[in-house]
């Protein structure tokens, strides 16, 4: 089987400038990576003619499948439609279909329609027209000599639409490809080359056609599996063989898979025990309810929060003894374990959890440098508490806090679940 | 003035398979249009010897300086080092001090160097050694009929240390470059188009040597003036100049200038009238009390908040009348007026600000679709209270309530200011 190679050309002077981040090459190197299309190059240019004809051809040279993003817009800066009828050597014409689309979109949206909007519609003769459901640029789709180029709006949500819709379905009617099949299998709690170390005998001994990658982020490590070969159900099945082998050593790390998030995880066990939470937290200032409300349907098992910022409040609000703060301090053992307990009270719920500790850059002392966090999970069945020794920046520590808290509550969850 | 042109070179098969997204290209992108270099170019190819020397050549025909980012690794992987010997056409050699660099570089962290590291300190002949503290791999400085080349590895924060170190302090020794000025004038509560109709006569009038651009982020438009001269104290006033013209039109809108983010710009405002500040958050679920308590020193303002997910707690903690729950429901007017006072008086603070709304996807009603969300802020003053009819996504419904919430706290302490 021959390999199928892409090349993906973003223009717009913009991403030269570093005025906008070009997330869309990001994107469709992953799309075209799931499909087992290879990425060879990426080129960016400006809307400078020459530079974009240059890329064309030397694009053309070297690839299959060519993906174009941006310059599609309205008006004379946006250069790609005339020089791809350029490349291509053909004219520009009215395209019926594509005007009353484009026509049908002002409609719709009650805004009034430009002379130059209706020029979105007249396209190169030797083109397909590829409707653009999500805005006013309509896709264009060239093939020459047995490579296919794509030109597509650099409006995220609209290249996407045009790459979901009309690119991904047709790669493998126009290539031969691999089937590929892909799990991602995602763990928390444990750092990157623990885990290595815990399944290098099985990552030695993975079948040729089986790659491994690990994808490490904040707290958080996925082993992201990949299959190739001609039978979808038959990669299915190995790659399930394969992660059964690890699971009685690293099954306690996992979370979930996929598209899983630690945070959706947490609310399946919840909706799924009917247990409800409640949370105190200090240090992480909120963060982690933000995480929790970020999941849609978090209302019915998340209760609520206090963020107590001052010791004060702690006492007044949450009910922690002054004997503590001031025997202990804020970030103790003690008091997180007694915010845990109070919030647990206040919101009437099954789960309480609590955070306090020096985010920095300042507060800390040499008993509690910065990076000191205690948590704690509070549960009908008693309460666990855990130090945290982190890192010298403030958002980081939110951040690996809010991931040990969550993580904190998933194995109580885990561990009721058996 | 010859325009300085780059290209931007980023070498490595997990760039090109979308497992890392490559931020160094726009950041150096960003730094060298401040200097006035124009990167005409970027390159992404694989760890594959062809491509990467096909890259070299075509760089080395159309600009001045050529900037690469990885494969500098200690692998047999990381092809980046020999292939600019080969194409540079000298051999490798042993660079003492870079070798010593090394070593003192494992010596500190108490980490064991192999052999691989030490051939780190081997580098082309014909390049000057670059020091790179942050890691092992050393940067890498060519010169060749005027072209000027640098390669460093891809790891973000050792890139930019070289470049910062090294490469951008170099350019106006090696190129004449314009001196140029940035300024970038932050606003908020009004739309893009909006403030391009308020300032359109203005825009049209700007010096050529002065350029607009607006930049919109969620719920806020940046505007950007840049410009281009000689005198350096010259273009610093004439900016200056430029944004005391409009600022009697848009001055209601702008929180701050250049880094400013608006939850700084309301801690300064906090701080420097010595108020504090709690609280309530139902639909926004802890987002605000996070991008406050990101502030490092948030907690000379900040008091805590409560996040009352439920009527219940509405109710119990915060004091909000059954009846006003009853009759006109959480998200309304009457509900998160009496939840910013009583946020308020539980925190003792000076300001007491509150939401409630439907984030969705679920849980809108003809009378009150998802996005419909009420905010407020009590003050010593009075309370005021805002309507907000947003989107039909959860996330963004949260963020665009976070920047109208902060937004409405701004414009009471700016008030008070005066």
């Amino acid at each position: 089987m021959k390999l199928i190679k892409a090349e993906i050309i973003a223009i717009g002077d913009e991403l030269l400038y570093g005025q906008i981040m070009d997330t869309n090459s990001h994107w469709i190197s992953q799309q075209l990576d799931l499909k087992g299309v290879k990425v060879a190059h990426k080129t960016t240019v400006g809307d400078n003619r020459n530079d974009i004809l240059d890329a064309f051809s030397q694009a053309e040279k070297r690839v299959d499948l060519i993906l174009i993003t941006g310059g599609l817009g309205p008006t004379q800066d946006d250069l790609t439609k005339p020089l791809m009828a350029e490349y291509f050597g053909c004219p520009i014409v009215e395209v019926p279909e594509a005007v009353s689309a484009i026509t049908e979109f002002f409609k719709k949206r009650g805004r009034e329609m430009t002379p130059l909007n209706t020029l979105q519609g007249h396209l190169p003769a030797c083109c397909e027209y590829v409707p653009n459901p999500a805005g006013t640029a309509p896709g264009m789709w060239f093939e020459r000599n047995g490579t296919y180029w794509m030109s597509m709006p650099g409006v995220p949500h609209e290249m996407k639409r045009l790459m979901n819709d009309f690119v991904l379905p047709k790669l493998p009617e126009i290539f031969e490809l691999p089937v590929i099949y892909h799990k991602v299998v995602k763990t928390v709690g444990i750092g990157e080359s623990w885990l290595a170390d815990l399944i290098a005998d099985w990552e030695n001994a993975l079948p040729d056609h089986i790659r491994l990658a690990y994808l490490p982020s904040l707290g958080q490590v996925k082993l992201r599996l990949t299959a190739f070969g001609t039978n979808l159900i038959e990669l299915q099945e190995q790659v399930e063989q394969q992660i059964s082998l690890i699971f009685p050593r690293i099954g306690k790390y996992v979370f979930g898979y996929n598209e899983e998030t630690l945070e959706t995880a947490i609310g399946k066990l919840l909706k799924k025990s009917g247990k409800t939470l409640a949370l105190a937290e200090s240090c992480s200032g909120g963060y982690i309810s933000h995480l929790i409300t970020s999941v849609p349907g978090s209302s019915n098992y998340f209760q609520g929060s206090i963020v107590p910022y001052h010791n004060q409040f702690k006492q007044e609000i949450l009910g922690v003894k002054a004997e503590t703060l001031e025997k202990y301090g804020a970030v103790s053992e003690e008091t997180v374990h007694e915010m845990s307990e109070g919030v647990r009270k206040i919101f009437h719920s099954d789960f309480g959890l609590a955070s306090s500790g020096v985010a920095g850059p300042d507060g800390g002392s040499e008993e509690k440098p910065v990076g000191t966090v205690w948590i704690a999970c509070a549960g009908e069945n008693g309460t666990v508490t855990k130090k945290l020794q982190l890192t010298q920046d403030r958002l980081l520590n939110i951040q690996l806090t809010g991931v040990a808290v969550l993580n904190l509550l998933r194995v109580q969850l885990s561990s009721d679940d058996k």
